[in-house]
Formats: structure tokens, sequence, C-alpha cells
């Protein structure tokens, strides 16, 4: 009411599975839209869709503003994603987006014309026209899937690839506590297909490439203990990323690495930004309030899993963190 | 014929799930035996079984040469395991135990009289007046549950528990090639009936010591390429093991390492059993053959995991392994 510039923002209509099928069954040439950098989820659950979508004869492209890493190629079939037709969409779907920030830079002048999200993010910001958001589903492909089904296209095993990836790392392949027994009948469901699972698996979750082994050592020589190794912290400076020449997107396992120390309650890996400028992630097991000891700090998140920027040397910034994090066991521990 | 001290040895016969239940259900006193050196599937699977057996109102005992790690805790239910009665048994079943070397030392006093054998190990030496095998299953839980099934138990949280425990760790968590649909489905039942899958999970397979942390830095500056990165090898040496004090059961993950490294298709970890012994576990990609290259040096196992032993320096057995794996590259690759 206030933004007349924008009227479609104020209007969202909860959607579900046959209500999306309704929507692209009647549209011919759709626009399906992938977060910035992209995951298994956003990308299995998007060319999930085109794929289904060409089945029945439409005209569809996927788009993504940081385009379309190599290790995802299994998803893309047989058109290269180089060669996707070019046309002026009828209908603009967005597929596991939370929020219109994340569409980056490319893809954000679709913005202020979404017609559909189909997402599994409670956070969803609710900026598209009609929404089929579910916050229980493990993935946002599992919401794909029964759109799939709804507009009556059979599942083949081109389709069963893009799901099962979907599914598979978005649970850390069935790991995380957001895996349910639909997910792992949906997954089952998948393999009868003949999608070779393990290869999918591998490529996505398992595999490190040479530079991120050397990464992981470097890293390893930061790691650093505090409080009776109850707190851990690690450091990824800029020399080191440069030096081994990892993506962004093999960052986030290495990130995680203090968390899976046996007795480590409150863990932060500390990520160079800039010669004096230090990007803070931090996990915290119960009773500990990540969210409390980013917020001291400038930043904020969740009660588990929260972040922060400081500034200054790395010994200024760890003696700053480390004072947040004292306060965090005195209160709690 | 030859051996007339242990005629038992030379008569196996082939049974199913429904063969073990008739011989499990005519039984009153029954020995679980699991494999030394134990995992979750051999714990999860003898658990499971125990469990079943004494809602039937069994005198059952779970034994295992190395004893019971504290990590594997959910298994073992309300009885502590130090606690288990103490019987002559009746029937003595080894469960996931392909060899009766398997057996350790402590157990071994049974290897000439096992009843009944449940294992899904195709190297399986017959060693069992019966033997339920199943190569094809991805964990010996697999095949523990049809048995309890067969034996009309209902299947509860606690053996839940151990038969999601079987099937996870010896998948990976669903992530190796041998995870079928089959395992999928049958860990999405056992996660209907309640069981902290996300908890185990992070304690079986993500949570690591401080100790194996410490480990996992030695170890990785023993890294070292091969065959243009396609062959790697890592060593795990006594005293990195004695220094750091990781026990024995925390070691497979970091043997799982080298074949993480995108491109390479042979991995091999060389674990020091003695000054001049070393024991070779090896990971193969399609199309190399593990259990071929190790067959060449006296060893065995599957086509995608085998291993031996070598005896010499280190550098005589890493020359001795690096030809067998250029043979393997020479015929396969």
């Amino acid at each position: 009411m206030q933004n007349k510039k924008q009227p479609d923002q104020l209007i969202c209509t909860d959607t579900d599975a046959a209500g999306c099928a309704k929507l692209l069954l009647s549209s011919d040439r759709i626009l399906l839209l992938c977060h910035m950098k992209p995951d298994g989820d956003t990308l299995g659950s998007a060319f999930a869709l085109c794929h289904a979508l060409k089945k029945l004869g439409k005209t569809v492209r996927v788009e993504c503003s940081d385009g379309f890493p190599a290790r995802y190629e299994v998803l893309f079939g047989d058109v290269p994603v180089y060669k996707q037709p070019e046309f002026p969409p009828e209908v603009v779907v967005a597929v596991d987006i939370a929020d219109t920030q994340l569409l980056g830079v490319q893809t954000s002048r679709y913005k202020d014309r979404i017609d559909l999200c189909i997402d599994h993010h409670p956070s969803n910001t609710r900026y598209a026209k009609q929404l089929f958001l579910n916050g229980q589903a493990a993935a946002t492909a599992e919401l794909v899937y029964q759109v799939i089904c709804e507009m009556g296209v059979s599942v083949d095993r081109q389709i069963a690839n893009c799901i099962y990836t979907g599914l598979s790392t978005d649970t850390g392949c069935f790991r995380y506590s957001n895996t349910t027994s639909y997910t792992m009948r949906l997954a089952a469901d998948m393999m009868d297909l003949g999608i070779e699972s393990y290869a999918i698996n591998r490529r996505m979750l398992e595999m490190k490439s040479v530079g991120r082994i050397q990464l992981e050592r470097i890293v390893m020589d930061t790691l650093e203990y505090g409080f009776n190794n109850r707190y851990a912290v690690i450091v990824i400076s800029r020399d080191a990323v440069e030096e081994t020449g990892v993506q962004e997107d093999e960052l986030d396992g290495i990130a995680a690495y203090p968390r899976q120390i046996e007795g480590v309650e409150i863990a932060a890996t500390l990520r160079q930004k800039g010669p004096e400028e230090y990007r803070i992630s931090m996990r915290c097991g119960i009773p500990y309030n990540a969210s409390e000891i980013c917020g001291r700090l400038g930043g904020g998140g969740h009660a588990r899993a929260a972040g922060c920027t400081l500034r200054g040397t790395l010994a200024l910034v760890k003696a700053t963190l480390f004072a947040s994090v004292k306060k965090a066991f005195e209160l709690d521990g």
C-alpha cells in the first residue's frame, strides 16, 4: 500500500503442488531462476523442472547469476547450458530462493516480476505472486518432485538424477537432521530409475580437489583450542586461498571443520576478507548461543549458527572473539 | 577329508532368513560374536539380534575380542555390556565375520564350533555349519533385519537404532556404491520408529577426537601422488598413532582420506603394524580392481575395497605396492 511502484510485492498467494502444475501447464515460455552461489538443490530442482517441462513441449531456460559449475554437469542433460533458448518469458519461477537478494546481480532484473516461487526455507520473504513453501521439506527437490507428478510427467532417469542430487546435497547425504523417512523413500524411488547415485554423491559430496587438500593442510595448521578444548578456531587466509586456487563453493566444507571435533562446544572459522578484515562463522552446541556471541560483536544469526565481521590485525580479531566466547562460557557454561 | 580334527569345517550348508530364524527359535542360550576391530555393522547387527532374542525370552550374550567402544553405546540397550550373562552357549552365531581370523584373540576359541554365520562379504570362507550369505546386501544389518522379522519379533526403537547404525556406517551414510534402494527404504522404516538418526550419524560418522585431528595433520603430511595424481597413498605410522592416542576404531576415517581426492582412481593407506610390517587398505574406482591389485600381493577383498600385508622397509613396501598399481593402470587404464 505504501509502495505504489511494486504492487505485486504486496500480494503473495500461497499455493500447492497442484496450483504450481496448473500455472506451468497453462504457460509456454518459462524461465527458471536459481539462487546465486548455486548448490545441488537449487540447480537440481530447477533442472528437474526444466527437463519435465521440456517433455511437455514447453520452451524453458534455467538462469543463475553465478553460472553453472561444471561439477553439476550430470544435471544439465543433453543441451549444453550455454545453448539454452533465449526468449521473453511468460512465467518466471524462482526455485529454492528465500529472498530476492539471493538472485545475485545477473538475474536481479526479474526480482519484481516473479510469478511463482517453490521453496523450503521457512525464512522465505514472500516476494513472489504465488508461493509453494514447505519448511519441513529437506530440500526444494521434494516439492519440485510433487509438482512434476501433478503435471502428469513421468519421472525418467534424467529427472531422477536432478531430484536425487537436490535431496542428497541438501541433507549432507541423508545425514543432517532435516532428513526424513520421506526423503529416504523418495531417494530410493529415484535410485530405482537407474541413476548412478554413488557417482553423484562422490562428485557432489566426497571429492576434494587437489587444491582443497592443500588448503586443508594449511588451515589445519592454524587450529587453536581454548577453554580446555571446548573452543576451537581456524583461520582461512586470503594467501592460502589464492595459493591453492580453491573456489568459493569448496570452502564451506573447510569452514565446518572445527565443529567436528569431539568436545568442542563453540567453533569459529575466521575467513580473511581484506588485509585487516575477517568474516567469522560460528557454530555452537546446546546451551551456547552463537547469535548472542556474534551479536555482541555486531553480527547475528541463529542460536546454533551465526556470524559477524571484525576489523583489525588477526591477533586483535582473535582476542576480541575470545572475549565474547569467554562471556558465553561464563554465562551459560 | 584331510583334516580329521575339524570335520565341521568341511560341511557348510547354505541357509536363509527363515532357516536362521528356525535355528535361533529352537535354542535357548545364544552367543553372538562380532569381528575384531568392531564397526557399526558387526555391532549393530549383533545387538539388534541380541535385543530381538531377549524379547523372545532367550539368554543371549554378545562378545567381541576388542571389546565395545563407547561411541557405540546407543546400540547396547539398558544392560551394560560388562553385565551380560555368562553361560555355556548352546548355539554360537558369527555376525558380519568373513573369516575366523577376524574373530581376534579373545573369541578365537569358538572358531571350530560356529553354528551359524550371517554375513554380506562375498569372500566369506564358509567356516560355519550354516551360512546365511548375501553378497549384494549393503550391510549384514539388512540380513539380520530379515531374520528378526522371520522370528516374528516386532522391531522396536532399540532394534531400529542398531539396524540403522549398521546400514549407515557400512554405507558411509548411504553414500557408497553398495547402497541400494532397499537399504534406503529399510533405513526409512527404522526412522519411522522414532530413532535419532541425526545423532547416530553425527556420533558415528562426523565427530572426531582431538587426537584424531592431530593424527590427520601428521598423516596428511605423508600424502604422495603417482600416475598424474590418479594414485594417492598415505602412511599411518605406529609412532603417530601412539603419540596421538587414537583408538583403532577411529582410524578408518583417516584411511578413507586419499580416495576423496578428485581424480584419484586408486587410493592406498599404509598402516604400520610392526617395525617392518605394513597393512595396506586399498580403494579403487571403476574399472580398477582392488581385489586383483592386492591379490597379486597375497591379499584380497572386494573389487572396490581390498587389502594386503607387506613386509619390509617403508620404501620397499611403497615400491612393491606401486608396481602392482602400475600393472592395474596398464591392464585396465
